[in-house]
């Protein structure tokens, strides 16, 4: 499974909704609003890189409100948890 | 629940070692070495902001290798999963 | 409390009413318009983040004016001041 | 009476105890820990710009761990509070 | 007497006129088109922080083909020379 | 006569000594401690770009805790002042 | 033969159309979208500075959904391939 | 003689246009397509700080495709050649 | 495949041994010494993303002169090329 | 012929003597020490970019006092002198 931390600038006035829309496009497992120079993080979790891009540029360009983005792609994870489980990818 | 995403630069030569001593942290749920500008993203999931504080400012001073940090603190999480089931929080 | 430190930048010719409306906002407790690459300061004290989160990607929205913002939400407070007695959140 | 707003970047391992050092300081009012690019707030209430340097180009100077500082000098303040009458400048 | 020195950023066919607009204002001792990442130095010098917030926010807002600015207020000034003398401030 | 606007980061430690050693230099007729990104603003004053580089690039260079100037090389100057009877170049 | 690494802001709607259009021209030889600050990396080689500036400022314009781009032109290639061989210039 | 390099960003489409244009401008002795940050690098060369912003600041304007510039002004220069002999200025 | 361009900005005194030395890895393809701000390009081509790191932040660590590193992962490459018969990966 | 500009941002107590030791390299034709953020200018003309790159990462390296090198290769020359009679490369 190959992860992405995409990083999300956004409009203002849309963050609640886009938000909402980028948590119910699959591939995406969570999303937060957040503090700071970024606006929203959403985790992606696909089968490979050109999954990841299918989401972060195919996806989330129908969703409006999405200024700027800044995919950080996870070379390894590190976790005591079991991410497969948790986050099955079809 | 608070979760907060932290970006990590972190010296090179160490990078594998920083990243395992940060998972193995209490509060501390998901690490990944990334691609870019950061070198590593820490989710820390805690009880409080200043739980998020104690984690961030506290036990990671312990981890040799770390640079910089940002920590962007999430006002609100969206995603179907049942988070606090997935990351139970002392 | 959650205190943040909202730094913002303005349209320069609607910098005192922006300053006026965001300090009559509720959750926030005092604004400063500033010298320097930002131009205006606000602190928000509410009850948690997502009701900071309802005040800076909510209710400062419908405030014109506002062309950026960076929130730093506060870990921990230090004063030798009673600020849950000066600024009674509701 | 001056406000300025000081933003800090300060040596990881000693955050907490700088932010209790400038919370010391006669003149500063408020110092909160925070999330992002820097890492301190301090308030800073006095009663002329030259107060005001004297505080953060004097007094601050004693202060180990504070690495970088960016002042922003309030021109005006807006607010339903009486901030002379909470924070008195000597 | 607040000094502040106003670094601008103006629209390149307005410049001449933008420097001799400000030139003319009250408050505003001298302009100085220069080189470099700036276009245009202006010094500013009032009574108060008041004063100058009134010229940088107020009063250079009828001025057009200004696009950015950034003020520096003086803490202190050093000099051999009497500014108070050379510029009176009403 | 040339007129030269030089941006100076200091450090914190040396700010007041260096602000009056280099308001001591001939050629220079005015210095500023200031706030935010920058901590002293000097002006100077010459006859030709090659004075203004012997006291930028030459002369300061005698004063300890100077770390990054930046200078603004005035094309024009505009007020209502005689520039020239306030500041004699030799 | 030059070499010379493209990277490319492009309109995240149009991505892949760009990357193809730009994969399709004479003296581009492979094009890749990529994660991060940049969208698109494209490997320029043609036989002088003066044909890669065609490539990069010239066919390249024909190509719609390009916002910005930096050209880091090689000064040697370090490589047990034969670049001139795989990567024949007409 | 005072020599400024001026650093230029322009419209990509206008590119070659832009810099015929710069070229042949009075006090710009050559103008150079450069790859990376800056687009086109052009050396002026005139009598006085004033005469570079009349090319700069004036006759630049009625050249179109020119977005944003950076001029450095020169204070010396040093080489084995006679510039005033090479570009002799009126 | 996976493909990753490294952007390498390395020791000024060691850049031709750091490019001859990075060509010599295994998983690396070609490495180019280049114009602007980065110093070295290295193309990286791998099984996975996780061969990505193991060269990116593991062997690339026994090569000295490097300062600092951001590296792109490609999602798709578009060419007419053969890429995996060109750059057979073990 | 291949012209480059380098920017250079050089060691203030070493700069007269950084820029004759530049201008007196084989392959740069002039250099000029200027205002704002870089603080020598090196004009390099040379036959090929491999050239270029000896002169850049090559012959500098013996000078002292270079703290950071850009260099803008030319893509194109516009100008009415005839560059290659003026500047001989041998």
């Amino acid at each position: 499974m190959v992860t992405a931390v995409v990083l999300i600038q956004a409009e203002r006035a849309l963050l609640e909704e886009t938000a909402e829309a980028l948590a119910a496009l699959k591939g995406v497992s969570e999303v937060y609003t957040v503090s700071g120079e970024w606006d929203i993080v959403a985790m992606v979790r696909c089968k490979s890189n050109e999954a990841v891009a299918d989401v972060v540029a195919g996806k989330m360009l129908q969703i409006p409100g999405i200024n700027r983005t800044k995919t950080l792609v996870a070379f390894r994870s590190f976790t005591e948890l079991d991410l497969d489980a948790i986050f099955p990818v079809a």
